[in-house]
């Protein structure tokens, strides 16, 4: 387990990340920290390290693409002194190119998307002890699929940059591609996007290998 | 046009076709006829063909499967003295099989399928002027995909038992495929079931442009 | 079909416009474009014309005289940088002086309403590559009623702006009095005003027919 | 004033009786006796005559026609005891011929309603020392409006049965042709049938006149 | 008849004037004019002098003293240039004295009642072609009751200040106590203030009386 | 204290024993039990003598005459085996001949009260240990009052058979009245009948009293 | 892992099993199954062994006695066939005789709670491949608690019985008995009964305990 | 009793004070005063000393620890000339540290609480007559529990400041202790914090107690 007594880590991100939880941040009761992945990693952690007193903190807000979330990185990311900082950005980034076609002004292009990122992360590497980027990612098993496609240029960005800053790659991508060779797609989300209970339970079990969780029977 | 002044014509599905409407039938002012393709075929209608007076009737109920509309077929369809009837049902018999894999009585076999589709087709034949089975579908373009390929299983009972009893099929499997060629399905639906209102359109067009309707410009 | 791809086009007015869309300006999602004619526009250029990704903008407000336009005219309308403008407005500017005959503030003058539409469509024209002017309409098929006499020298405002300044008219009121020697208006509308679906479709198609739309079959 | 103390009266009729009253039968405090005509009457009965203690009932249920009215007719009127009774009933007979024309069984024809219209009267005028009956109306001042010709032969019902039975003929159509002579309909009533409390004050006006109520000053 | 066509009278005063009206100046349709006495008078001067389109304009603002009206009477009275004023405060000003005996500063002492009068109706009559000055009142039949005796106190106030003035008196009081010799003033009233809808319509009565309406059979 | 551990006490009556219990009978949680003078009896007898364990039941329905009650007497009140038996009904007997004048079903008369009250009476004293009759009252300090005179035939009716049967007299009446020399009755409560926390507790104290309650310090 | 492909369980229980869960019986997406430990064992199951396809069945019922689950028990738990059975109830049976003091229906006695669970527990092993008997509990670290101390001697109840039928035994009790050595109680659960996602996390865990659950990382 | 005529007292606290009043400060009616100890003491004064006008004000808000008081204290009460003082916080200083261990910056440390307390009592006790302090509670019996034991070292810190500045200590946790040696703890407040209505009378009493309140019989 690499997280410390009285550690900090706080999870920035979209609508996968926020669900529900009291915005720009919040901590603490469930109402507060809503019902996503966040919640299943500081139940688990809660659960079984109960002498570590890990603060867990939702730093998502639904319906953030890159740039929203870099307009508000300072405020609800980096000054709040977070010992450990993950990031999971992007969806909407390209979701919005597929399903608002022809309202340019909701698309944010690769281009951009890797000037966020970068900035975000450059930042949050110097300020933590350590960072998580956790891929953006479309639950779609065929890798011929225009938005699985154009999501993959995005996760690469992330798959880049984690290697260049030293950041640790949680790829959400492959993990769900890997969980829909066994079951279908809609049985995790209706959507492809928002994961039901199983989903987030799938990404919190990711980040929780990545810290050394061990469950202990 | 194939169809003459005062005709009623009864459209039973599922949620696709009821969206809101008045359950177990309902016909009239929008809050009864409901949101769905059914509701832009009777706009359309009554814009285009004002004299034909033709009466629309939503036999959708949200959630049915084909043994639940069998179920009710007697009552909701056949009993209304329908001119014309149209199916779609069938969308729920595949999709319990892969959102919940694990529940057993809410699958509806293949097997069954046929029977149940079977039952209410010759029967409706003999009823009315005319009936339109609509194949269920998944808005899902690759056809390796195991909920699509498992749909066009279904989709060929439709296509078959249309044939053996003189329906005109309309296959919605089919139109949505060649639509998401030109744009992504999460444009046309988040789920890949429930259409938004250019899906519903889409149904529309498609059932119009069987009935001979023609836009006057 | 004269319009282009990726062609903007702002459709403003009033409640007749608005019918729930996002305010001041909605597009995209049903429930950010609204229940009127334009999304009626939108679903059959989206379902007919995948292919073009007209951005369709509803910048109708509920309650809206000419004057309420005006203001907001530069923000929601020019500043869009649209290809094409429709506008629809005028019926609350009449209808006030009949249902609220007492409080001459809620009125707005037939001068003062040539005032406000020449500034807006003189405007227009120099924007965008297409303006349509919409006539305000009263479902009244009586040509001897007051406030269907009143609102045709509305209607003669639009008329001869748009042949001023070479806009493409779209006369509602005419074709709702067409419409009505067929079926009875409250068909179409309880209060002769607020269209239902029917009548919001007549509206489409007549902008459709305008722009050149094909319905494929 | 034909009242005496503790006289029941029982306004029997649709949703412009209704509005809002306890169904089947509302009396008494506000929200039991409903918004409509019937509580102007009550309150300026109450105002003015405060020592005869008239019970007025409203048996007005919304979207009845007069074939609703007679299935419920012994057990929300006759049973009642009242010593007079007053009739609305009819808008509806014919409304839905015009704004459902495509959906036959909720229409009543004229033969139909007549037949209503006589079992309710003749009964009526057996039991109560007093009858009204209040002809249904369209708020169209146009006499050639076809809703509005088709109102008249209802209403001429209307006027033979009450001259047939002695019972008091209060021509509501005829009462708003006037006003709206004055004021446009859409002061009174956006859909030409809901009176605003206006339209409802000129109903009740029209009862009291003919009961012999003076205003006292 | 002494109003003109096309004046406007505005009723300023507390919950009994207010009663659900647009707050701080409602008037037009019954959801902005409220359903006090204000809608009654309106409705019966709508209803029997149509010609005359009165502007009646609530401007009353529940739970009101005479310190809060006077605070806001350039704002809601004089400066929407009204012709005929009606002034109906104090109810408050003496009733939080007995509901509220321990909370000093909810209460208005006669003197300060005076003042804040003398303040409004001297330049009410400085401002419009006639001012009617409605006392308080307290539904309360015994006059040695303490509350009722202070009231009194307030309405001799007004009487004084009518007087004084050249404003026309509308004593409330006097009215709903020669009332309550003949009903019970729950019946009117549950809290001996808030009146109902007959309660409402003598307040209406009593006003109309002044101004000379007749009802016209 | 004459109550003994473990003693069930079923309190019955009206709208002032209810207060948003549960129906027909609650105890326990608050939200069972209500808000009225019973939940302040529990609350003080559990703060007081904890090691009593009084089991109080709320049988209070609101809108509940004496008519009423005496249906539901054994079912909510003789059945539950109660040690003690309270009464408190009659006021809606009296109120509804005041304000609702003109409805005679919702009166009882004098004659049927006593009626009404002696046969509850005299089965409760058969069954308890004691019974409490708590006399109806009003709120109204001038015994002139027609109301209060009325409300008085009532209470006599209670003093007598309390007298009869050797039932405990709680004579809210008189209590009020003596309160009411000294506070204003609006500040107990507005309509002079629903009291608040204020007047909830005079009950209380009245029937605590009875009991031989004592505060210990 | 001792569970099989398309295995069953289902949990019977009460609020701390319910928690939302569609009553009496819930499954599938997360609104059908609750918010409650069942849930966060589906999710885990799901995620980790995706290819086992357990049926999850949850059975709670808030509010539950173990007198109110003997009378549901083969409707909601032995006729649906489960493969494995867990029972989780009888804090209510205690918590009503410390937080209803004097309310003695609401109590299960200790006898009785052995009868009914005998009764469940001797027929569920007879039904099902195992039956998991979790004790009731109350999050109170203090064994002299006099509500924890009877609540022991319902544990004993199970841990015999479980011990006698050779059904698996989770000692609830004992688990958060030793958490709260670390962690004060509050932080599980406000009222030491109803857990909050860490708690029901717990549950979980000691459950996918004796199942053989391994997190594969 | 040490209350004179017309005095104020302004009871300042967290949620236990608050229980839905007006914030920041409510007085008078039950919705503004809300719904806990506080109006118990209002309703028992105001019906056993109805002639001395106490003025009850609530300035309790709910989540409020010492700092967020102290903040406050000036606007919410010292300027409101309250004649008595009532300071009751410090829970939400505590609770924190347990229900939220790991969101150090919601936890209040002693020496914190000491120096905000210290601020507000020696100015409340230079400005009121008299100051009474309330300590702050855990309804924990076993002393050896580690919140309960901590609440003890605040509680010093209020018994320490009372007797240094003459205040009236009224030891909240003391009285808690000993009640739940007869009734269980969760029979008070299921939280251990906030109180039904006998836990609110008990404070209540303790209050009475010590300002001379003697009940009358």
């Amino acid at each position: 387990m690499i997280l410390s007594k009285h550690d900090r880590i706080v999870f920035a991100g979209d609508s996968v990340t926020d669900m529900g939880s009291v915005n720009p941040v919040g901590e603490g009761f469930m109402e507060e920290l809503g019902r996503s992945y966040v919640h299943v990693v500081d139940a688990l952690l809660s659960a079984v390290y109960p002498d570590l007193y890990i603060q867990v903190t939702n730093s998502g807000v639904s319906g953030n693409n890159s740039r929203d979330l870099l307009n508000r990185f300072d405020r609800d990311v980096l000054n709040l002194n977070p010992d450990w900082i993950s990031i999971c950005i992007g969806i909407n980034d390209v979701w919005r190119q597929f399903d608002c076609p022809s309202i340019p002004h909701r698309h944010v292009s690769l281009e951009e998307y890797e000037r966020n990122m970068e900035s975000m992360i450059s930042r949050a590497v110097e300020k933590a002890k350590g960072v998580f980027v956790m891929t953006p990612y479309y639950m779609e098993p065929n890798p011929a699929d225009t938005m699985r496609a154009r999501m993959e240029e995005y996760c690469d960005v992330c798959r880049r940059l984690a290697k260049k800053y030293g950041a640790t790659l949680i790829d959400l991508q492959k993990i769900f591609a890997d969980y829909c060779t066994v079951r279908h797609s809609t049985y995790v989300a209706w959507d492809r996007v928002h994961p039901n209970q199983t989903g987030a339970t799938l990404i919190a079990l990711a980040f929780l290998k990545e810290i050394g969780f061990e469950i202990g029977f």
